[in-house]
């Protein structure tokens, strides 16, 4: 049995990753942030899934002052409406400086000090909304850094970085969700919190599109649907 | 006038790289961490020093559950009476998981935050006492991860990560200090805490043969010397 770090933000995605890293029978710590995002739904989710799944979970608070985004505190506002299409092609305000590359860093710190193999990722190459520290060349990146970096790397066995959904589309996702019945009740895509998820973000739009290219419906309420 | 971030502990080889990015111009914020240091006379030094120079300081936090290491909390004994010579051929008991990986890559999410440039690091080769963490092949390979995962590499301005006193030896980043006119008696290399440096940790044996060497009086009080 291999210790593993999994990063659960409470999303669809980490959640599935989750579910996948229990399937390959890895023991796991979950990994969650507070960072000042706009809301703690996000946080409460990624709290009840890892009770749900009876893992322990860390979570780490970051100084909100290091980043500057939409996401974080009161930033400017979230992008609304847009085509799911285009939204690989730019950045978008929502890019968090050095978001990826911190919550990694520190998964790998918690790892090396569990006495850990790998680390858990939910980056997604189809549906990663222009950001940079979700692509598989940044993934290569770090886990090489971590190889020149850590005292497992020098002694041969670094720590490795797992993407299990990076090549599957959002449909896939959710069928993968289903087909290892991780509980989507309880997880949070909307970068809004509230009772409700706002339906217009691109974080519900790309969601909204997975569950439809699934064929299925997702239990979650939400205040408007296109 | 460019922006950068300095990591700055508190000690000898920060304070120095502080005054170095000051001399060449650059708008600096300082970074310091508070992880559950075995002390926080560390943190007071890298405050003070902070208000020596008239830069803004950001303090981050880190969860010390993150980190196994006899620095961190009641862990075990710290190394003591080590030849320095021999330092360098084994990864000691006080190297911290991922610790340079963590801090900068919260100073590269800073920095990007900032609009800021570069990243200064007091990494040193010669007396690096065995960390993987601060070696160049280590900071190569992590400037080559920003290149890849920031907004900034991938527009083609990649953060730069500085290690100015990487190839300096201890009596001459003694020299540098002297020559900055960095005030010596504010910084602190011990691993312990206390009025007085103990005098037989690694830091403190490093520490005093780089006085040594530069021909000069440390300040600081010590409760043995060799």
């Amino acid at each position: 049995m291999a210790k593993a770090v999994v990063l659960l933000s409470g999303g669809l995605d980490s959640s599935t990753v989750l579910a996948l890293a229990l399937e390959a029978g890895d023991e796991v710590t979950a990994l969650s942030f507070d960072y000042g995002q706009r809301h703690s739904r996000e946080l409460r989710s990624a709290q009840a899934l890892a009770e749900h799944y009876g893992v322990r979970q860390v979570v780490s608070s970051l100084n909100p002052e290091i980043f500057r985004s939409s996401l974080v505190g009161e930033g400017e506002n979230l992008p609304q409406e847009r085509d799911p299409e285009g939204m690989a092609e730019e950045i978008p305000s929502t890019y968090v400086p050095a978001r990826n590359i911190i919550m990694l860093s520190i998964a790998a710190g918690l790892c090396e000090s569990l006495g850990g193999e790998r680390i858990y990722l939910g980056a997604n190459i189809v549906d990663y909304s222009g950001y940079p520290d979700c692509r598989p060349a940044f993934i290569a990146a770090f886990q090489e850094m971590l190889r020149q970096g850590t005292q497992a790397g020098v002694e041969g066995s670094p720590i490795k970085v797992e993407t299990p959904i990076m090549s599957l589309s959002k449909g896939e996702i959710v069928k993968e969700a289903l087909r290892l019945q991780v509980p989507l009740e309880l997880t949070w895509s909307c970068y809004e919190g509230g009772e409700e998820a706002c339906g217009v973000c691109d974080s519900c739009l790309l969601r909204l599109r997975g569950f439809q290219e699934a064929g299925a419906e997702d239990p979650l309420p939400y205040r408007r649907r296109k």
